[in-house]
C-alpha cells in the first residue's frame, strides 16, 4: 500500500515536513512518497500546486495527503480545491493559540527562520566553530566550548557536534581518542583543562567494525579485536575520570543531541 | 508581554519544538521563553512535567502553552492535570488522518528518527561527506558531488552544504573562489568537469565585510574595497559560465538550501 504526502508552504517547508513526517510514521503498514513543495506564495504556484496534487490523485486512484501552512487565506482556498485531504496545520493551532495567548497572530511568514536574528547568526557561527574544532584539528580552542565529545574513531562524535550546533546553537567540539591516549591513565594533555566539559560517546564494537569496514576495508583500524580493545579502554578511562558517557549504537544524533544537552544542562542559544 | 511555552515528548521533543516555534513565531507582540522536555516517558517524569509547568504557571500568572506528542494515553492525561494549556499535537491529526489513510496509527515511538534506516545512514554519510569535502580541503572527491556551491570566503557556503546534508542527505561539497581563479576567464580546473553541479552564492559586499570583520578585524580581507572587488568579479564568473546562483544576503541556510534543491532538481536522499 503506497501513498503521496505533499507538504505545501509559503516558506520552505519544512515545518509541514516535520510534522508531517513524524505524524505518518505512526502508520507502520504504508509506505509514503514524500513531495515537499515550498515557496507556494503565488496564485499561480498555488494552481500549479492543485495541479501536481491532482495528477498524483488520478494516478494513485487515493486521495494525497497534504500537510500545508501557508498563511495567505486566498491561496488557501485554491489549495482546498485539489483532490487531496488537506491538514492546514496553522488554521488548526492557531484559533485555539490566540485564546490561549489572549492575543490576534501576525500570520508573518516564516519568520521561525529569520536570518536577522541573534539566535540564527548564533546557530551559523556555532556550525562554523563545530568545523574548525572537529575531530582534535589543529588550533582548537577548547576553551570557548559548551561541551567537548570525545571517543573512538567514528563513534558518533562528528555528526553529533555537527548537530548540536545547527539545531542549538551549542559550540560542540570534538577529540578523537588515539593509541597514545590510552598509554596513560591520565586525560589527555589538551583536555585536562576542561573536564567538566567533556562528554564521551561509546558504541558497541561489533557495530563500530561495520562502520569502519566501510570507510577502510579489511584494515587493522576495522578488525573487530581492534575495536574491541579501543572501545573497553575508552570506556575505562571514562569512568576512571569520571566523564558521563552514552553508548550512541541505537541512536540518532537527534537522541544523542538532546541526551547529551540534558546531562549537561545546557539549553542552547535558542533556548 | 513574557509567556513560557513548554514542548513536552516522550522522544526528543524535536517535532513539538519546530512547530510550537513556528506557531508562536506568529505572534509578534509577544515574548517567549521556551522549555523542551524531552523523554517524558514514565508516569513520575509526566508529573514532575506538571510540577514544572505548574510552577511557571504560579510564577507568570499565566498559563503556560504546552506542545506536546506524547504518545500514551496515560501520560497524557497525567500532562492534562496541569494548569498549562494544552496542543496535543499527535491526538488533534492522527483522527483525522487516520480516516483520510484509510488505516489504524500505530502510535510507535520516535519512529522518524529511527538510526537503523536507510534515510538517516545516508544523512549522516552527507555530513561525513560534507566535513571532508568542504572548502575544497585537499582531496576533495567533487565525483560524488550531487551539488558543488562556488563563492567567496565567508559567503554562506559551509553552514548551507551542512545543512543540504543533515537536512536532506544531498552531498554537497564548496569550493571557495580565490584570487588566483579570478586572474582566469576559464572555470578553476578542479571545476570544469562538473560545471553542471554547481551552484554560486553571492552576497552583498558590506555585508561580506561585515562579517569578515568579525574575523579578522581591520584585515585587506575584511575590506570593503576588496570585499567588492571579489564579489564582483565572482559574479561575472557565474554569469560567464552559466551557474545558477542566489545572493545569500537575507537568506537562512533553510531557505538557500531549499532554493539550491528546487533550481538543481535535487530531491534529496529523504525524498
Amino acid at each position: 500500500m503506497k501513498r503521496t504526502a505533499f507538504f505545501v508552504s509559503d516558506g520552505t517547508g519544512i515545518t509541514a515536513e516535520t510534522l508531517g513526517e513524524a505524524l505518518l510514521a505512526q502508520f507502520e503498514g504504508v509506505e509514503f512518497d514524500f513531495v515537499r513543495l515550498p515557496y507556494v506564495d503565488t496564485e499561480e504556484r498555488a494552481r500549479d500546486a492543485v495541479a501536481r496534487i491532482d495528477a498524483i490523485a488520478a494516478r494513485d486512484g487515493e486521495r494525497p495527503i497534504v500537510f500545508d501552512t501557508v498563511i495567505d487565506q486566498r491561496l488557501r482556498q485554491i489549495l482546498a480545491s485539489s483532490h487531496g485531504a488537506m491538514f492546514d496545520i496553522f488554521s488548526t493551532f492557531l484559533a485555539p493559540l490566540e485564546q490561549a495567548i489572549g492575543a490576534p497572530s501576525t500570520f508573518s511568514v516564516g519568520r521561525v527562520h529569520d536570518p536577522h536574528s541573534g539566535l540564527y547568526h548564533a546557530r551559523i557561527e556555532a556550525v562554523h566553530y563545530a568545523m574548525s574544532n572537529d575531530d582534535g584539528a589543529s588550533g582548537s580552542d577548547y576553551s570557548k566550548a559548551d561541551v567537548i565529545l570525545v571517543g573512538v574513531s567514528r563513534s558518533g562524535k562528528t555528526p553529533s557536534c555537527i548537530y548540536l550546533a545547527m539545531q542549538f546553537g551549542v559550540h560542540a567540539a570534538n577529540y578523537p581518542i588515539t593509541d597514545d591516549d590510552l598509554q596513560s591513565t591520565r586525560l589527555p594533555p589538551a583536555l585536562a583543562r576542561y573536564q567538566d566539559r567533556l562528554f564521551g560517546l561509546t558504541i558497541d564494537p561489533s557495530r563500530l567494525a561495520e562502520i569502519r569496514e566501510q570507510r577502510r576495508p579489511g584494515s587493522r583500524y576495522a578488525s573487530l579485536r581492534q575495536c574491541e580493545d579501543e572501545v573497553r579502554q575508552v570506556e575505562a578511562m571514562l569512568r576512571r575520570h569520571h566523564v558521563p558517557h552514552l553508548n550512541s549504537t541505537r541512536m540518532s544524533v537527534e537522541e544523542i543531541a538532546t541526551r547529551i544537552l540534558m546531562e549537561k544542562r545546557l539549553r542552547g542559544r535558542k533556548g
